[in-house]
Parts: C-alpha cells; structure tokens; sequence
C-alpha cells in the first residue's frame, strides 16, 4: 500500500524497462474519490483498466458517472462487472432501507453505518486482482480515504496492507517472484478538500462524478445524505464551487 | 484456517451459548472435495449455508451437482452467484483453450495448469464472507486440498491463513469483536482416496458429484482430464467403486 500520493510522478517512473507503460487496475465507482485516483494513477504513468460494478446499488447513477469518467481519462479499458450482493442482504445501499439523511458531518463516524455494504472492498479487489492477473499488471488503485471510511472496517490501512500481503500469495505474479502486487491507495489521509484540491492540480471535471447515495431520478443530489453532505463540505472547504450543483 | 479434520465432532460442539446451531458458509461447487467438505461441516453440527457460482465455466455439469448435493444434505440455504470472470479471460476453464488430457499424475503439479482461473479462490471465498457477515456466520469452508492444488498458488495453507487475517480486519464481526472468522479447510493435507474414505463414513453419495472438467454433453465425465484422473486414482486407492461410473 502507497502512503498517499499529493504529486503526479512523471510517466517514466512507472514505465516498464522496455519503455512500455505499466498497466494499472483502477477500481472506478463513478464518485469523486475514485475519479480523483484514477486521475492520479493517470498521472503516475500507469496505463489504466477502469474496473466498475453493477452490484444492485440503488443509486445506477453512479454507473453512467463512471462511464462518463473513464472515458474523458481515456482509459485502455472499462469493464462493469455485474455482481449480485443484494442476495446476501444487509445494507441500505443495496436493500429496501432509509438512507440516513441530515446526519452531522462530525457524528457520522460514531458506528458502522446502515450503507455499509458486507465485504465490499473484499470482493472488488478481489475481482481487480482477477483482471491484474490476466493482465500482468502488479498495481491497483482505489479511493477509499479517511473521511469516507467512518467506520468502515475495510476502508482501514490495516485491512489494505493484509489484502496486499493476501494478493501476493494468491496469485501467479506473487508466487512466481515476477512482481510484488501493490495495493494503492493514495488518497488514505487526505481529508475531502485535498482530495479536491489535487483533483483539480490533475485536471478532474468532477461535473461527471456522482457522490449521492439517494439521487433524484433525474440524477440529481439528494443534498442530505452522508455522500453529499461530505462532498459538499469538502467543495467549501476547498474554497471552490461544485460544478455539479451549478 | 484449521487443521485436517478426520472424524466429525458432536453437533453439540459448534452449538451457540443459548443451544442454536451455529452457522456455515460452505463452497460447494458439485466436486467431490467440497461435497465432502458439506459433509464434514454438517457432521460438526453447523447448519449450512451451501454457495456456488456460475462463473463461465464450460462444464455447468458441475451446478447441477451442485444444486443435487446441497438438497442431498439438507443445507438451509443454497445460493448460486452469477459472476463473470471469462470477461478477464486467461484460463481453459472458462476460455476457448484445449483442456489438457491423459497427463501423467505425478507431472500435473509441475507448473501452475491451463486450467487455472485467476484469483479464483480469492473471488470465491470474498462473497463467502460478504454472505458470512450478513448471516452472523464465522465459519466459512472450502474443499482445498493437497492434491487438487497442484500449482494453483490459492490453494496453499500460507494462503489461507493470509485470507483469515484480512477477513478478520474487513468485516464488523472481527472488528468489533464478536467473533474470529475462521477459514476450515479441513481437506487440506488428505489424499484423495482418505477424501474419498471419509466421505463415505459420512454418509456422502459420490454418484450425485462431478469432478470432470470438460464433460461430454450428457454429463458423462470424460475420464481423461486432470480432473477426472485424479477422482480415478482416488477410487482406486481407497478400493472403493465410483459409482458415477457404475
């Protein structure tokens, strides 16, 4: 796991020794966070693979927002993996439950909250890796970050280095010595304003993202949920205008 | 991850404080190894959740079987999750790739085969968990075993254990403390033929089992994959019938 990455390296750093670019799996939901990380695997020199999924989230909004990104980076690749989550029931996100809304920024941490998908971050990165092993790529990116992990126990530095370490023994690349899998996770302890911030260093129209957990059928922000109320904050405190909401 | 386990525990012993079975999440894929493996969790008193995917594999046989074995043994739930990872094609399982037949036995572990399905196990055993977690369940089993894993990097004990550790820091359950998720491979160090000789201790039907990795049409095995060589050798060795074949 990268320690969090607020500069874009030259593309020769991550170039392989014949000159070719390394290729990246980019775990893209279509939020602000994982555009911002795959501007900055972009950046880093990595030729990236856009991995999104249709898990029977309510909120299919965030699926065309990932289209829309992947594209404007300009990805080699953007596979929706249709998997089905909602069979094992268990959270507002994918079940028939109120999404919490008007929650106060600063007690929305207080316990795992009722959007808290089962094994979500386990079962995505497990598919990235499926597609970094076909690939023969050795690097997966993903947004999780410190604002958004409020209790999420698989949005934690532990759990990331023991994925790693897990991928490394599972896999044809690991084993066989070729390459070490990294898991990248560069906007960890970035609070919602830098991560904005370093968007906007990076270029990101973040008029094509979806943060909302509950949007109006036309795919407008509900403006109350935890999702909105934290990006909100985070296009304040960044002292910049949400182009989104304009 | 546990230790082979050989004889079957009294329910008793995996009973919850206030006399409820506890609960399983078992992989069962149709295959001999993991319908012993139900065999065994059911015999240590665990009221089993039996999952299986339809992952693109060519030899669908093997859901039926499926579908057969967790009925056979009573299992309070079967789900069958549809996933795609042909989309990340790489291996003769799933892709248009020859199926190796008539391989010598003891060559078959020389490099990781054909048949290989990239991070397969680690996709497999994340919605375990994501099921596990939604269930209140700790327990997760999967018929891996010495033999079959031959080259398959995700089939190894340093493997598992590396899984355990992640599940424990990914999920509510091991975060807040309320149980250790633990990964039972009890199959893990046994030859076929003692597979073979416990399942039929416990009463386990082979006949309703499918071991071939590219049957005829009719679901007669073919008797010349890796596959079926080894579930061959296995009758052989415990000097017992199959009576898939009878």
């Amino acid at each position: 796991m990268n320690e969090p990455s607020t500069s874009a390296r030259p593309p020769s750093a991550t170039g392989s020794e014949d000159g070719a670019l390394r290729k990246a799996v980019v775990l893209v939901s279509g939020g602000l966070d994982s555009t911002t990380v795959l501007a900055v695997a972009r950046a880093d020199g990595y030729e990236c693979y856009a991995l999104s999924f249709d898990y029977g989230q309510r909120h299919l909004v965030e699926l065309d927002a990932a289209h829309k990104v992947a594209f404007a980076m300009g990805v080699a690749d953007h596979v929706v993996s249709r998997i089905d989550l909602r069979r094992f029931g268990g959270s507002a996100l994918t079940a028939d439950v109120e999404v919490p809304k008007g929650r106060e920024i600063d007690r929305m941490d207080e316990a795992i909250p009722v959007t808290y998908v089962p094994a979500r971050n386990t079962v995505f990165l497990a598919f990235a890796l499926a597609w970094a092993e076909t690939l023969g790529a050795s690097d997966i990116f993903i947004g999780v970050n410190a604002v958004d992990y409020s209790g999420y126990p698989d949005c934690r530095p532990e759990y990331l280095e023991a994925f790693e370490k897990m991928a490394n023994l599972a896999t044809k690349l690991g084993v066989e010595g070729k390459a070490t899998i990294k898991v990248h996770a560069p906007l960890l302890s970035m609070t919602k304003s830098e991560i904005i911030t370093l968007g906007g260093e990076l270029g990101v129209d973040y008029a094509l993202t979806s943060s909302c957990y509950d949007p109006h059928p036309t795919g407008r922000p509900c403006q109350a949920c935890d999702a909105c109320l934290l990006r909100a904050k985070g296009f304040e405190d960044a002292g910049v205008a949400d182009p989104l909401l304009s």
